[in-house]
């Protein structure tokens, strides 16, 4: 099954003294491990982010919640790699990815050539086609969604303290949310966590027993990549801290103050928080690659871009097939798949005779938050476990993967707050922050 | 000198059981300072803010310079009340105050009638009506200002580094910062910080000597609220931290890429911070109420404002004459003023019968910080100290005055930090956040 590499041909302009030339485009996790492993090693790295951060989006539902600021999930990607020799960081938009040139296209800048690239593009959310609903729902992929629902949260709790009319009082104080996934868990989750704290207390006029959160979603349960059993914990749990979940439910259409569900129910509601699904991101366009139905890049079994010599994508933007499915979109086969290219550049630059196995993911484990003291893990093997020790397990895999010594502390300490308190504090609504006046 | 109350007549609504009604608008330090004084008294006070959150401003250029969150300096109003039985906090903008009708109009709510009336409406950056300098100045006033200073800052220098045209690259990593008094020495001071952090680490192919850093002072010295030692002082400091200081001169213009000073030079800048000056900022707008050259509002010797019953002005908004002088337009005088227009209202609602002294402001001192260890404090009486000390008081002073628990602990943390690993560590663009969708 395995085959050699061919080295690729030189780029043009040869730098560093005909170094190879490894360009990693997106610092998310994938991209993030691979070029961590590529620090050091005999090759020059540029590695490429929209936003001058890595962002730890698990946690963007906890900003959203007022529990956690944005900086303590997002860590400048400069300072990952100032100490490094090798690889360096640029703030850049990726236009148009050309292949068979070997090229990169920025947005403000001179292309890049490079002898190997690796794709990390990431996903964005998937309204599926409905632009309707696409326009009003809140999504959860990046810090500016995280500011921008946390700030229309507490907006529709000010509206709704102060208005007199019941109808969209009832819409402010409603919140939908889509997708029944972890994501969904666990926004609805903090969501309710949240409004246990400030209803009745920061909002005088505003009883808990006023604010609805649902949680809708398609299936017939909650967290069905989960085992039954610890679907049906998160969906006990929820609703005895008054979600209102709705299985067997579509969103099907939206506006400004009201939701419809697939079974024709209309609910009253300003706010839609969309958790429903992604979908691949990449700057190819066009082309005869290969991809999957969702227009996930269909790589090799050392995921290589079928056709284009020295290019790779990991991670959500491209996955191998594995028997008749795909690599699940989440971050541990992204940094795996990260650190499986890196080791694979570095043995074909070092000239490495041996035969590369294909790659093969380790899946040590899923978990998901939903809430306080209540968290559920599976473990490869059939172990499960809910409850207190389901959340300890998550809070401190999580609190381990936050990069950055600084970041770790800052988020534990929140946590700790959290916890003692019954806390959410960042309760600010922080308008426009645009970048550059010119 | 001193005159009795005659009681203001009740609004024709009656709120509460025929219990006055105390409209507080801003919640700066003056607005907050009365909102608490009036808690638990036999009133009914409504706070009115357009952010849902008290601001503490001197700590603005420390978010711009990414030492502390936005949250780090700014407290949830609601929270502060959370526990009152009489002030009511509600976010909302002045469109327009009728003295004589005693009411006030807000942009999406059905206007407010008052008994009593706290206009402590703060300041706004004035340009001295220089439009061009204006547009493309950045303020240090709201958390946005704050953020989007940051993002400028750390745009520019994402953008030098990869930069190929000298020209470009010497605007993009030259900062001017206009004004030398507390504000500008400041911002002047933790911008070479960041600066000494960042160059040559994060940014490679920056070096420290290629950023400059002008300070820009209209007078022949800085800090000239305080005595010459202390100006000379801070400008030594700052000259040896590499800041290029200009005192005599005036900026006269300025456009994207370039800064003109009143003596012809033209400085090649892409960011230009502006803490030259500031003016009252009030909702009344035309009116027959006598006014200061600067339009601040001119109260009497009680804060009221002449002709208009139950109408007092204070802080940044109002002062009285004060020999021929303005109170200064600092925190102290506002929440002096503040508690003692609460205990003027306290008084005449429980028909206490002596008479009321006029407001006298107590000047406990000023300071300022130039950096890590040097600071310059003055206190009433004549007594100076400069250095280390000065920088300490300054740090506890406003750790104090930093208003709730955590963000005390949390800046404090900040500052030992900062003290300990030289960092700032909040080095993250956070483009628009904008607020609803809907």
């Amino acid at each position: 099954m395995a085959e050699r590499f061919s080295p690729p041909p030189l780029a043009g302009e040869g730098q560093g003294g005909g170094r190879r030339r490894v360009l990693i485009v997106g610092a998310g996790f994938g991209g993030l491990a691979c070029a961590k492993k590529l620090d050091g090693e005999p090759v020059d790295v540029i590695l490429l982010d929209q936003h001058n951060y890595h962002l730890f989006t698990p946690l963007l539902y906890q900003v959203a919640t007022g529990l956690l600021n944005p900086s303590d999930i997002a860590y400048p990607l400069r300072t990952v790699f100032r100490h490094s020799a090798n690889v360096r960081f640029r703030q850049a938009t990726v236009t148009r990815v050309e292949l068979s040139n070997k090229l990169v296209r920025l947005d403000a800048a001179p292309p890049l050539a490079y002898d190997y690239l690796v794709l990390a593009t990431g996903s964005t959310d998937n309204y599926f086609g409905n632009q309707e609903v696409a326009r009003v729902s809140f999504g959860l992929k990046s810090l500016e969604d995280a500011t921008r629902l946390r700030n229309q949260v507490l907006t529709c709790l000010e509206r709704a303290d102060a208005e007199p009319d019941p109808a969209a009082r009832r819409a402010l104080l409603t919140f939908v949310v889509v997708g029944g996934g972890p994501t969904g868990v666990e926004s609805s989750g903090a969501l309710t966590e949240l409004m246990a704290i400030v209803a009745g207390k920061d909002y005088h006029q505003i009883s808990r027993a006023e604010i609805r959160i649902i949680l809708v979603e398609g299936t017939d349960r909650l967290l069905n990549t989960f085992s039954v059993r610890l679907g049906r914990y998160a969906q006990r749990v929820l609703t005895r801290r008054k979600v209102e979940v709705r299985t067997g439910a579509l969103v099907k259409g939206a506006n400004s103050h009201s939701v419809t569900l697939s079974d024709g129910t209309a609910i009253a509601s300003a706010t839609i928080i969309w958790s429903a699904g992604v979908r691949p991101n990449d700057p190819i366009g066009e082309s005869s690659i290969p991809r999957f139905r969702n227009a996930r890049i269909q790589v090799d079994e050392w995921l290589r871009i079928p056709g284009s010599p020295g290019a790779f994508a990991i991670g959500d933007a491209g996955s191998p097939r594995v028997g008749d499915r795909e690599l699940p979109m989440l971050s541990p086969p992204a940094m795996q798949a990260g650190r499986y290219v890196a080791s694979t550049i570095v043995d074909e630059v070092r000239g490495v005779q041996t035969e590369r196995q294909p790659f093969r993911y380790l899946d040590k484990g899923t978990m998901a938050t939903v809430g306080r003291n209540a968290g559920v893990t599976h473990l490869p093997g059939g172990l499960e476990f809910t409850g207190f020790l389901g959340w300890l397990t998550w809070l401190f895999v999580h609190i381990y993967y936050l990069i950055g010594f600084r970041n770790r502390i800052s988020a534990l300490a929140a946590w700790a707050w959290d916890y003692l308190r019954h806390d959410r504090p960042i309760r600010i609504i922080l308008a426009a922050s645009p970048g550059p006046k010119r």
